[in-house]
């Protein structure tokens, strides 16, 4: 045999060989993925949420999809998640929609506005009644790909150092709520602050704000809140199912394979429902925590509610006027609440009424 | 160069090229599983979860894992779905745990129980409180690994011919209700009859049976009792959260490299969260196309609640002395809805009365 011959021949079988491989591994390619956040590294539910989610798509990928993630302030500021994902900063996100207001009021309709859908009836609009479609549409606009990854819960009516026994006392009071609860406090006569979650302990107990609304009892106890509130607020009204969003840049998205697609939209389903299983559990033990230490939990009076849905119709009404697709998502939102709350109503109210 | 030492030099680069590949192929390794299931075939609700499932599980897997789905009857009838998977006949199935009460009592606490947790109660019990590993001991001892795949929401308490005005109505009454819902019925003097779904119709067309439960407006709709029945009675009360399960093979899961494990627990975890979506939507639909017929819809007596409430207490704890795992699930299960209830109460249902 010429030595010729046998290069070719290796030559041949290489080629062969690299073909075959480089076909096999078509969907082998790896990527590197950077995930900023909204909360702190770790940050108890919302934090470890984005870490599951993660580590999630690590290993149903194994790895050729792997994700490191960066904590509020460790690349950029918690606020600045939706423009630097949207840029192409960083490929994936994982934060609050109501934070984008700004962009679009509308943005809010997917985390959770007041007097608004559960975590399950938000999970039904956005997975079967079309909710998706629309966040698509109006993420689609800044070059991002939205999906449902998280949900706390009906949050807490927060924290207050005054009874609320009336409207009057209302009126004048200072309170850390932001969003659409704070737009509706501020038509009521109220002050509604905003402040960054660490600076709340400080405000509550110099009295620079006499209440304040966090998230439930797991969160609220580990910011300290009964140590410096007298009472308990609840029930909550202005967040009543809180979807935590992933978002991801279009363009990396739409250059995964359908495989790895497929796996990040199914890890975020994934999340949705594991973060709120942890959260119910945590704040079952955070509130057995609260009551043992004594703090006094009222509930406002019926009147003061009265008012608050009303004006929070009013508040989201205005809201729908903003531009087309803000209208065209508050109808289907609010349609889809009104065909739902009798199902709500027969079912999960009746059942918890009777057990 | 000599023939031998090509032979050799072909053989050491095929060796090192095999051995290269197989390495790197250890994980392409395709699986084919069949699926079998309790519901017929895309049956709404159910049956479409079951085959939501397979799909999910074939692309995210790129089709390594690949599942066909078999209908009740297609290979087996639908209550011999843990045997047959049991015994490694099919490596998948997708039922409720509830069907198994004849192998443990205790498999009920794995699908909904009289009073228990409610949908979100019952995926953080089993998610964080230590629920999926109970549940994985008990059916550790019929070579079997469990998943929560599904969950209906809150069913409804039935379709009646006789209105229930006091516990008198409910004495000689012959229902359609199986498990341990039947059981109550039959402590307060009931007569609880068990059909298979497609011979309800009839038995309460004909008067062989006075009254039926099923599932709720969507598959009930689907049955057509609203053309026998006079009226539609809630709350339902036995069945609070119904999870749907899933149960694999323990050989054939063991078998699996680690991210197809992974991907049939998180496809598993997304079919959960999806299924109660798709049940919120339907319900609400059907709810309202029942309503539109005229069907009327009543409350059970608070008197009639409470001592059905009692006595399902009770046939809970009697269940609970069949053996030592029944009793460990019990206490880990009824702890866990002592411990949520509270929270619940001032979040959902604080919530849901105030909206």
């Amino acid at each position: 045999m010429k030595r010729r011959y046998f290069i070719k021949s290796l030559a041949a079988l290489l080629g062969t060989l690299t073909l075959g491989t480089s076909e096999s591994r078509a969907s082998d390619r790896e990527y590197n993925w950077k995930m900023v956040t909204s909360w702190p590294k770790n940050f108890p539910g919302l934090g470890v949420g984005a870490e599951n989610l993660a580590n999630l798509i690590n290993s149903l990928s194994n790895n050729r999809l792997k994700i490191k993630v960066y904590g509020a302030n460790e690349l950029i500021p918690p606020l600045e998640v939706f423009d630097f994902v949207a840029q192409g900063g960083a490929e994936i996100g994982h934060s609050g929609a109501y934070y984008w207001k700004g962009k679009s009021p509308a943005c809010q309709f997917f985390s959770s506005v007041p007097f608004g859908l559960t975590s399950q009836e938000m999970n039904s609009w956005l997975y079967y009644g079309g909710g998706i479609e629309l966040w698509e549409k109006l993420y689609n606009n800044f070059n991002l790909v939205p999906r449902p990854a998280g949900n706390t819960g009906v949050q807490m009516g927060g924290w207050f150092n005054k009874e609320i026994n009336s409207m009057d006392d209302l009126k004048g009071l200072k309170m850390r709520i932001p969003g659409l609860g704070g737009e509706v406090l501020s038509k009521v006569g109220g002050v509604p602050i905003t402040l960054a979650g660490a600076e709340i302990f400080t405000a509550l107990q110099t009295g620079a704000i006499d209440a304040t609304e966090w998230v439930g009892p797991y969160n609220d106890r580990a910011f300290g809140l009964h140590k410096v509130a007298k009472y308990y607020y609840y029930p909550g009204w202005h967040e009543p199912g809180p979807s935590i969003e992933c978002i991801i840049n279009k363009d990396s998205y739409l250059q995964l394979p359908d495989d790895l697609k497929k796996i990040v939209d199914t890890a975020c389903k994934a999340v949705n429902i594991d973060m709120l299983s942890d959260y119910s559990m945590k704040n079952m033990l955070a509130l057995k925590f609260l009551k043992d230490s004594g703090i006094e939990i009222k509930e406002f009076p019926s009147e003061v509610l009265d008012v608050l849905r009303e004006t929070s119709s009013s508040v989201l009404k205005e809201l729908s006027l903003h531009d087309d697709i803000s209208l065209e998502i508050y109808n289907s939102y609010i349609s889809f609440k009104n065909k739902i709350s009798p199902w709500t109503k027969i079912s999960n109210l009746s059942y918890l009424k009777t057990r």
